[in-house]
């Protein structure tokens, strides 16, 4: 690739330094860096290739890190890796040990703070400034968000306390149309509304400079006129925008492509001393046809051809039988109804959406709506499945808790992406949903460990439990199984070797399973002769499954959640109530899990099969020597 | 108290059957009835005061159970408990056995949904409108929401979901200025602009019946009367409201004690074939002088006196304890933060809001908003101190996980009415934030058992710990203690009784130490020794602890939380895993706990002086008997 500026550009300082002509150039480098590495690593193109222009212009305008820039979800936070000292290192984006595909403080300073969860960056750019201001720091706070993230509530609770502060915060609306695809109405149609009523603001850039420049009186005259600009373009179309009812100062819409504009338009919002709402309308995938064309699918994307568009082809995945089984059920049974929060695609819900749209629903980045609306659905008959990855089930504790659990609502969760997640890093590892469910009253997990299992642990869900009941499976496809079984979809089963009873008894869930039973025929070969206990449900635990673990002599739980208040644990805890007084481990998920491959994050946990065997065989340290 | 209407109305066809002019009157005895209920009882008394007309209205215009009526939060349900059936009861208003002060389907089929928590209202309405769609039922279902509770996020999330839908739905929002006193800026100034623009809409009641007796072409004439008379307001005043971009029809404001507007508005609503936002305005503590003055004081309150207004004086708390710990602690340091949910009395917080306004912040009802703001600011050098209920940092768990604890940020979390909450029933226990903070990475716990431990544990969490950091305090005042101890704020601290080492070892946290210590005493002076190991950090565990409870032959741990997730399973966890091999016993709660007083909570759960005497007397069952 012909790279001859961006390999300059070392920290914002050099950007800056750079001649305005070169600007459009640097811009088509870091296009071009960002598709090369996408295309290969897989990660978030489209919204990235929308924000190059606004980056650029950010980072001209604003003196990181002393200013800070808050990424919302972080999806498009490449340019900005790319212009804060990051370009050498591109090449292990979303590789372990390599940078993240979202912002993390802990990698450079100039990520002002963690993302990866839609809608929080406004609160976090309201804290940020709150506390500059009380510190005495005159310097800019900045939260990017993404017109998605607005279908989120959290949003909303940020904006309006921001926007009631006096404090130095700018938040850049970055409309790319995404909640429009998304179908969630209120927020496309206000931005639609917006940007049709005044086509965009263009900036007398000469004039802005010109007035920025003559001391005391030049810039109350700039505000002024900007002020009269707007009073007049609201008595002609409109009376004010929700933002401004919120407290901010309105700008917009801005071309998220013009550079002289963006720039312009934040030289401005800079000197404005109250929050200021900056509109920037952009177009998702800008530069690749592709990507323009399909925003959705190149969203977040795995490796794909650039040539082409077409995106490596896909095997078999967990994600993929649900929705096949929910198109099955949904065949059958007219009670079915599916619900997403902005995941059709990602939890294998498409064809469902296609074929049943009366009982699809999407509703944007709003997980807590999700399970409250799906609670109230099923009193009335209906069985709502929910179907939602881990990380996003954490924003609903509360909605399953008083909304669904007092209530005992027959709600399904499909909790895809549990466990260790591949590329995403931290904020997305599936680790948390097994201590929260276990918390929750009422509630029943089920842990189906190959696909096959899946659809028998779906149907048990749907049509064999009564109140909220979840359903748990990780992403991709199902982990190699040395060893026949016959899946259980329902409580467990115990597999002792032949011909005797060993003494070591190995307890485990979810795809976890097959690596345990790998690790046991090795185990058993070698002597070492081990019974497995794998769980199917995993709350509440199966009836008689203590009794039976009490017949051994050393017991070693399995788990592929975190350790706190997981079922290890919990089977820990009835075995030493029941009188348990033998050896008892626990190998778990302890805290957090950085970007990595699905292999390495679970060898790294010791949950692969090497790890089991080491565990079971003594040559790995358990539990008790790290924690009291 | 003179009742003549009140007590001849059982269900909502009774009330139908009244004649209009005995209207006014119903409504005077319902206030009275609520007064002297609340005055006696405690309980919601402005927000209840200022629905009554609204209640009347909606169940003279629609026909409940078949159409629904979904209660937001639920502070304003006395009305509608009233006329549904409940009058005869309402002398048990929030006590134990008796009616819940929140709406709660299992009391009542006129109570469609569970509430207690905010903002969940719309949400409810559009899963029962979807569903009522789903089937085929033509019925209404009507969603209660006032302005405060639009200052959650998740409001949004269902207005948005609901406005672009095509269901019967119609969400009354009981406009009553509540988010103005919050100081939280955009609901207020967007309403007041709504309210200022046009004056109330008023209805020609008579053109109104007569066109809908019309047959076929009334209704439309009507519906296109009323939708051209919104036309013109709006372009004389403004072109459109948030709700409209949402999707709603908007109607509105209405007198909200005008008890004709009311139901000429209601039944116009009930024609419109798409989602109605109904817009009235009403006045909290309607009817009551003195909660019409102060409805913040008077919005949930205990016993009060009719006559003078004044509340029963209220003693000692764990809440008073901590806001007056905070005025001192930032009165020697600069950098303390006080953050609130919309609880600033609650919590203690307004001596605090007096003395130091720069540094205090009541977000409104958007706790995630407060968690994540807050760990921004604690990436500056702050120390945010944010002061919820237990019940209400259900709402956070994302928010502690991905926007606090990776980063290991110093918040600190003051959790107040933890464990088990008087008179607010099922929704309000404080039982599941110590499973919540258990599956938290880096999250340290602290539970001061005494008034005098809370300002020693609150700065030893703001001052002596790193990363997050929460201190878990009951509601109310200190369980009477029979013995001698010094406040510890830090570690644990072991009781031994005098002379021997007893065989048995009791282990506990936070307000039921009180109780245990009680037990103790009594056990060790009945002959039967026992020693008391009492945990004041509960996470991580002090080191020594597990070792040290090694030594015993029997441990029971007592806890006020759930079971499921806390530190007795953590703590049995760790023993089995040590190696103990003795009896371990569990008493916690388990599951959810209806309304009562703490005393008889405390008492239903085992955890008050004689339930702990008792289970360690070995008179009581154990948690052995009652699961797997």
């Amino acid at each position: 690739m012909d790279v001859q500026l961006l390999n300059n550009i070392h920290s914002p300082a050099d950007l800056r330094a750079l001649p305005r002509e070169q600007l459009p150039a640097l811009c088509d480098e870091i296009r071009a860096v960002i598709l090369d590495r996408v295309s290969q690593n897989g990660g978030h193109l489209a919204p990235n290739l929308g924000v190059v222009e606004l980056t650029v212009a950010l980072h001209r305008t604003f003196d990181c890190p002393q200013d800070a820039i808050v990424w919302d979800v972080g999806h498009q936070c490449y340019t900005h890796k790319l212009l804060t000292g990051r370009y050498e290192q591109f090449d292990t984006l979303r590789k372990q040990g390599g940078i993240s595909g979202f912002p993390d403080p802990r990698e450079s300073e100039y990520d002002a703070f963690i993302a990866g969860h839609s809608s929080t960056a406004v609160s976090v750019a309201a804290g940020l400034a709150r506390a500059n201001t009380l510190n005495g720091d005159n310097h800019t706070v900045i939260a990017v968000v993404g017109d998605g993230a607005l279908t989120g509530g959290m949003a909303y609770e940020g904006l309006s306390n921001a926007g009631q502060s006096k404090d130095r915060l700018i938040v850049v609306l970055n409309d790319n149309h995404m909640s429009i695809s998304k179908n969630v109405g209120f927020v496309a149609r206000h931005l639609a509304n917006l940007r049709a009523r005044s086509g965009y603001v263009k900036f007398k850039h000469g004039l802005t400079k010109f007035l920025h420049k003559v001391p005391l009186i030049g810039k109350p005259i700039y505000r002024f006129l900007l002020r009269a600009k707007q009073r007049m373009k609201y008595a002609l179309y409109d009376s004010s925008t929700m933002f401004e009812d919120m407290g901010f100062y309105y700008i917009g819409p801005i071309d998220g492509h013009n550079l002289r504009d963006l720039t312009a338009a934040m030289e401005s919002a800079k000197q404005i001393e109250q929050p200021v709402l900056l509109h920037v309308d952009t177009v998702k995938g800008k530069g690749y046809g592709p990507a323009v064309q399909n925003p959705d699918t190149f969203h977040g994307i795995g490796k794909f051809d650039v040539e082409t568009g077409k995106p490596a082809p896909s095997g078999n995945s967990f994600s993929k039988t649900f929705g096949e089984t929910m198109v099955e059920l949904a065949s059958e049974h007219n009670d079915v109804v599916a619900i997403t929060a902005a995941m059709k695609g990602g939890t294998g819900l498409s064809p469902f959406a296609e074929q049943f749209p009366e009982r699809f629903m999407d509703v944007g980045i709003a997980e807590e709506h999700a399970v409250t609306t799906a609670s109230a659905m099923a009193t009335k008959g209906l069985v709502p499945v929910f179907a939602v990855y881990s990380t996003f089930l954490q924003r609903c504790f509360d909605q399953l808790v008083n909304d669904t659990a007092i209530l005992n609502n027959h709600v399904v969760f499909a909790i895809d992406r549990a466990g260790i997640v591949p590329d995403d890093g931290v904020t997305h590892q599936g680790i948390f949903d097994v201590a929260m469910l276990n918390a929750v009253p009422n509630m029943t997990v089920y842990a189906p460990s190959t696909l096959a299992e899946l659809p028998l642990c779906l149907k048990q869900a749907i049509y064999g439990t009564s109140g909220p009941v979840a359903v748990r499976y990780p992403k991709g496809d199902e982990l190699p199984c040395d060893v026949e079984y016959t899946p259980d979809g329902h409580l467990y089963t115990l597999f002792n070797p032949d011909g005797e009873k060993p003494k070591t008894l190995l307890v485990t869930y979810g795809r976890t399973f097959c690596s345990v039973m790998n690790a046991a025929k090795r185990l058993n070969e070698n002597g070492i002769p081990v019974a497995v206990l794998k769980l199917t449900r995993v709350k509440p635990l199966p009836k008689g499954v203590i009794s039976l673990a009490l017949g051994y002599y050393r017991v070693l739980f399995f788990e592929e959640a975190e350790l706190a208040g997981g079922v290890g644990e919990y089977f820990g805890s009835r075995l030493v109530q029941r009188g348990f007084a033998r050896e008892y481990e626990i190998h778990a998920i302890k805290g957090f899990v950085p970007t990595c491959k699905t292999d390495w994050g679970l060898a790294q946990v010791g949950l692969d099969t090497d790890g089991i065997y080491r565990a079971v065989a003594g040559e790995a340290c358990t539990s008790e020597e790290t924690d009291e």
